[in-house]
């Protein structure tokens, strides 16, 4: 069976990206499983292998040459380092789209740097809706060890969030997560849904969206043979998960899901972007301007983000044919 | 020096409360630092002494002979055993009121028990301030080892959070907390204070409530002298408060912090009332009636909230002296 392809984007340049490049395209783990093309600018991949103390080389790499290292300031943001890790990423994004890998990663992105380079910059599902222009639902799944975790509402005040909440959306959530997981490998899925109100609103006593739009929702999803169970009480639903009752949690809320899985390890974990025809994965936690080039990044997320794309590619692959 | 009383109310008689109780006062690390004096049953208590092997007796034992354990079902909440346990527990509350004990604990409640039996139950902070006509403000606050949290607000919808807080409850919130730790004999208290919005709302851009209401609070409330770091997004204070940056988190609703705190192993930890004149401490868990009467009920949480009434009972009588 022929070894999937996987565009890795170098994500900041003055952060520890570099660095985790170089040591994760080394990785006999990570060979043995895909083909992993880089796509950046060879000075600052060459400086990132000296600090990682990789000699091999990449097995395949595409130089933008849009970088020279010595214009740009290890630790401080700069126009030019996001500017440099857009170009990657959108290499990257074409290379899938073109039909020349079947996945996408990228090492840590400095959001700062993305909005110096690019002011319309919001986020990477919009920026990547974009590219392909793609017009479906994507999401953000957060991925710890055997643990995901989506959300039906993210960057929003907390004040908006219960008129947020509709029982589409909540489906739609839903038909995500089960997808993606399935192009994961598990099969059948399972996910625990969070309620919204403390006590899952305590029979109504503490709001009524459990009853009006939560449940129902997972009713409906059920009808549609999704997997989905709950609403559980959000103090509880981790508690279960982390136990081994469920695969993935659909939170309500941004702080919902991320005050239990930072709480985890998540810095340790995955975001994978789904919902687009491809995955694209990344390590969690950011570009540790603070220990970039001391060669001491750990290696274990990006790792992981690598391993997820190559297995999730993999059995599309094995799908397809 | 003389130790300090502990009236120790019996919970709800159809749980573990009798075997926790008959559990916990026999236990030397206990008996060392506390007198405690069991209020409930004695029928009741004997039957629990029986379930958890126990053949010590209590050191003083003031017996309500209100319940007849052959008139109840282990693992049914029951209006008789409610009653017992809201009476239980009002005489406990009025030997401290009566100077004859200088803290209270109480095994388990079953809400819907209590209910059954009082209608107008709502919870142990309002029925305690019913009994001691108690006109000031106090908090719940769940302590986890070393790791304390209390809450602004509470058992209100999620959509009811935002408009609920203002600069002056946040403030309370502090003091509050601050008492409570330096009465544990922290000192100085060191306190994390959460945002409501993710990323603590990112400069304003999703929700203003850190901008406008929290970060005020913590400057007055530093004003005042009180001890207040933050507003740190919620998804991290936990994170640093479990790596020992704070002594406890002050969190703006109930998710936020139970969130973390069950994960982090709560069911373990002591739950506090605080503000009220004296100390009044249980264990976080609840009746558990699947595993009533075996004996397999585990004791540490107990054990924990008989401990930190001793503490602060015997602080308070130090600092007095």
């Amino acid at each position: 069976m022929e070894k999937p392809v996987i565009a890795l984007a170098m994500g900041d340049p003055c952060g520890i990206s570099p660095e985790l490049t170089a040591k994760v395209v080394a990785l006999d783990e990570v060979r043995k499983v895909a083909r992993v093309v880089v796509i950046g600018d060879r000075r600052v991949y060459d400086e990132g292998a000296k600090v990682a103390g990789i000699s091999a080389a990449p097995q395949e790499f595409v130089d933008l040459k849009h970088l020279d290292p010595a214009t740009i300031k290890r630790g401080v943001a700069s126009k030019a380092g996001g500017a440099s890790a857009l170009a990657n990423y959108r290499q990257a994004l074409r290379m899938v789209a073109d039909g020349k890998a079947s996945a996408v990663c990228f090492t840590p992105f400095n959001k700062q740097a993305m909005r110096l380079a690019d002011a319309s910059y919001d986020d990477e599902i919009g920026f990547t809706a974009g590219v392909l222009g793609f017009k479906g639902v994507a999401t953000e799944f957060n991925i710890l060890e055997g643990l995901w975790n989506a959300r039906v509402t993210s960057h929003i005040p907390l004040s908006k969030v219960a008129a947020s909440l509709t029982i589409d959306r909540i489906v739609e959530g839903l038909e995500l997560t089960a997808a993606a997981l399935r192009a994961a490998g598990f099969e059948p899925p399972r996910i625990g849904v969070a309620a919204l109100n403390p006590h899952a609103g305590d029979g109504g006593n503490f709001g009524r969206e459990e009853i009006d739009i939560i449940e129902p929702a997972v009713k409906k999803a059920k009808a549609k043979g999704l997997p989905a169970d709950g609403p559980y009480p959000a103090d509880t639903v981790f508690v279960r998960a982390k136990a081994g009752q469920f695969d993935a949690v659909l939170t309500m809320y941004h702080d919902q899901g991320q005050i239990a899985m930072k709480l985890l390890g998540f810095d340790r974990g995955v975001t994978l972007l789904g919902g687009f025809p491809f995955p694209i994965c990344t390590p969690a936690h950011g570009t540790a301007y603070d220990i970039a080039g001391k060669g001491v990044a750990n290696i274990g997320a990006t790792k992981a983000a690598l391993l997820l794309a190559a297995q999730m590619a993999q059995r599309q692959a094995t799908i397809r044919t």
